[in-house]
């Protein structure tokens, strides 16, 4: 993988500069063009052998660019508020926006790389590790993202005179590499697992090309050309119209809402009894030393008028305000359009300790966007697995999910509509869309019914709520939180 | 100030169930009203004496009103990402958005008690913190925020009693007041400097409200009143159309940019020379250990075209690009307008030993708003205290703050446009805006004089480049930087 990038190329003084003016004029031209557009951001992943010219060319990439439009980002050590939240957290956090580019100098690549050559862990780590990398390159390249990946490569030899040459000139010898690179068996390793690496994570839509980095002229030529040819294909794409269809519906019309019991209902004595009990458990169990290893999201859908609200402020009854904090999710804000879909979720994914309730949720994608056609059909195709995948994360950062539909009846819908048109206080809680959506019902309901097939798992359940009756919703919320809590505590 | 609040206020049961739906109900509506006009947000601090009933006044708070539009914050231990920045960078990372309530429950009033209690300084010291506390506070009310300020207090002897019947109470022996409320000197000291900074922060725009928290009936109520009464005056005011008048041109016409040298010029080898010796004496600098303690800011404003990017290329151009973040600055977003003018600067304030680059900056309020109107008279001409606010927080907290002014004649402008328009790869730079500005040249020179004869401060001086000789101009903005950061780093 690596042969080609250790013959010693080399660019000639005069061919470089006759290529590079024009070469920066068209850089810079893209550049604006990628602004204009707003369409799609640039990603460029910067790994590869010490020495060989990493620095130095993202350097230039400045130089030759207007620096204002590109964002560089290090990802070394974890602040504290990063350490709390699952590790993509940090990169999420840096995304560059659409009509721009942001270059990870120091990536999930580093990091794998990292901890496999110094025996943190083994290949089966290293080769999950690679699997997530490819489902965030994945979304992020269905969102649009332009992403490209360099990998600089030099030959043992070749390092090490860089290496030694960089030791004597004063004006580099601050930049004294790691103590371990100096030593070749440290080389052998990284080369060895880097190509492992370059070889699983090479995609069509995200390849590695590998750069020798010996020297300057030829590296730097390579790299531009790469990247203006990049950008000039992705700007003179028409936006992608992808394709995809819709799972089948139920050939006997039926489905998992259909089977609920709607009728089950809490007497008012016996719903108080349960609720005051299920708070008091949910209180203590937030306050156990064993809840600051993890943190606690509620994500709750349901229909219209099914009592989300009023569910949620049982579950925080039982609480300080301090414990928790709820996200109210409705349409994007333009710096959350301006990113891929889930990007304006993990921005709330609360630290560990805290409590996050989303009221309405990254279900939006699947369910009020496929109905209302907010989004093309291979876009709500390919959330439910970005999802699963966005939840895997969370679990596997010690995250304890839970998921909620509330459903109820068309019904009980009707009369509840009717009510509140008729109290002064509640006519905030209908509006036109309301009404609207209700006449989607059937459409609703399939979708419904995907969802739950789809993004119902081990790690995260969905839970349906039968919620004609609200006291029997709203202590069935709350003892699956609790459940939840204690089951993973239990675990520990 | 406190005796009115221990004297045993009491509500009886009969009255307070008579009271509290109607109060309920009202404070529901009040809180949706604030969220469909979204003018403006409200901020509720809460503070006083240990045991009278801020945690239970804020989650019944909570109860009654829409946990979805209220967000409780708490500030505890600060985050290493918090440390690195100006104190005050905490508290504008949660402010509430426009249409939000927000309660900071521990804020900057509890900090400086705690440290005057606790004899970590003097008087002195706690009445800078109030004033700055008061610069905050107005601030906000002049960008429309409703600020309430509730003190919980409790007599002595009432203290002494609730903290005993809680430890006995199981469920709430978890609470365990911290240790040093139970001597009974922590109370007085905390009751004699609460006192003060009461005193002192009482404004007409954000009073005290002092609470006696012994009865739980009458303080629930007291607070929602107060809170309803707030809400309800700031939703029924017209939004407030304040007035100022601009400050009086100079009466010679005569003014600091017209006393600029403006022929000063640099050959080119000159240049070259200079340009090498500064930007390596940058790049020095910013690996020195004392950066370490230090943050650096540049602002660029100036005439269009007067090269702000091309300077801001030398002076990165002596960086590596992971040392360095340009902040272009255009019209702000959507989740910046729904916050205080400062709010967009406030939130990529550097960390120590972090370099950040504004490409135009938070002047933009006294120079392009100002002179195209799009703000009120009255709100740039409090911009320039805000700003002299905002940047003594900067250099308190050790960043070392350049302020760059690049002045170009209006031939030389004219020149430049028509250079721009006729080279591909720069027609990108002109807009009609620009031409549409040039017609308000003596507008925008008035601005300027006025905003460098207000924030040209000796912690933050503006440095005036004379920049029709781009030559000349760059090194001498390198030069500043490097003066700069030398002077800092000499006073460490």
């Amino acid at each position: 993988m690596f042969e080609s990038a250790e013959i010693g190329h080399a660019i000639d003084k005069d061919t470089y500069d006759a290529e590079e003016p024009v070469l920066r004029e068209a850089l810079l031209e893209a550049q604006y063009e990628l602004r204009q557009q707003g369409r799609f951001a640039v990603l460029i992943l910067i790994n590869g052998i010490e020495g060989a010219g990493k620095g130095e060319t993202v350097k230039l990439l400045s130089e030759w660019m207007d620096p204002r439009l590109i964002q560089v980002n290090t990802f070394d050590q974890q602040t504290d508020e990063e350490l709390a939240r699952p590790p993509a957290w940090r990169y999420w956090r840096q995304l560059p926006p659409k009509g721009r580019i942001g270059i990870f100098f120091g990536n999930w690549y580093s990091q794998m790389i990292q901890g496999r050559v110094h025996k943190r862990f083994k290949n089966a780590v290293l080769d999950q590790a690679i699997n997530g990398a490819l489902g965030l390159e994945q979304m992020l390249c269905d969102e649009g993202t332009v992403i490209l990946k360099f990998w600089f490569h030099l030959s043992r030899e070749r390092m090490q005179a860089r290496l030694d040459s960089l030791k004597d000139d004063p004006l580099h010898s601050w930049r004294i590499s790691p103590l371990d690179w100096q030593q070749s068996r440290t080389y052998d390793r990284f080369v060895r697992y880097g190509e492992r690496v370059l070889r699983r994570s090479s995609r069509e839509h995200a390849p590695w090309h590998v750069i020798e980095g010996a020297d300057e002229r030829y590296r730097s030529l390579t790299v531009g050309r790469i990247l203006l040819q990049g950008l000039q294909s992705a700007l003179q794409q028409a936006p992608p119209h992808p394709h995809g269809s819709a799972p089948p519906a139920s050939l006997d019309n039926r489905g998992l809402l259909d089977s609920l019991d709607m009728q089950q209902s809490l007497s008012k004595e016996l719903y108080q009894e349960q609720l005051a009990a299920e708070q008091a458990r949910l209180s203590l169990l937030m306050r156990d030393k064993r809840m600051r290893r993890h943190a606690l999201v509620a994500a709750f859908e349901g229909n219209d008028a099914a009592g989300k609200g009023g569910a949620i402020r049982r579950v925080t009854g039982a609480l300080d305000p301090r414990q928790y904090r709820i996200v109210p999710v409705a349409a994007p804000t333009e710096e959350e359009r301006a990113q891929p879909y889930l990007w304006r979720f993990w921005r709330h994914v609360p630290g560990r300790g805290q409590f996050t309730i989303f009221d309405r949720s990254w279900y939006g994608r699947v369910l009020v966007e496929r109905v209302e056609g907010f989004c093309s059909p291979a876009d709500w195709l390919r959330a439910y697995g970005e999802i699963n995948d966005f939840e895997e994360q969370l679990v596997d950062a010690g995250v304890v999910l839970v998921k909620f539909w509330l459903a109820i009846d068309a019904d009980t819908q009707l009369e509840r509509f009717q009510e509140r048109e008729q109290i002064p206080f509640k006519r905030f809680k209908i509006t036109e869309d309301d009404w609207r959506n209700r006449e989607k019902w059937p459409q609703y309901r399939d979708a419904v019914e995907d969802m739950v097939n789809r993004t119902s798992t081990e790690i995260a359940p969905w839970t349906l709520i039968e919620a004609n009756d609200k006291r029997f919703a709203r202590v069935k919320v709350l003892r699956t939180i609790n459940d939840a809590l204690q089951a993973a505590f239990d675990r520990d």
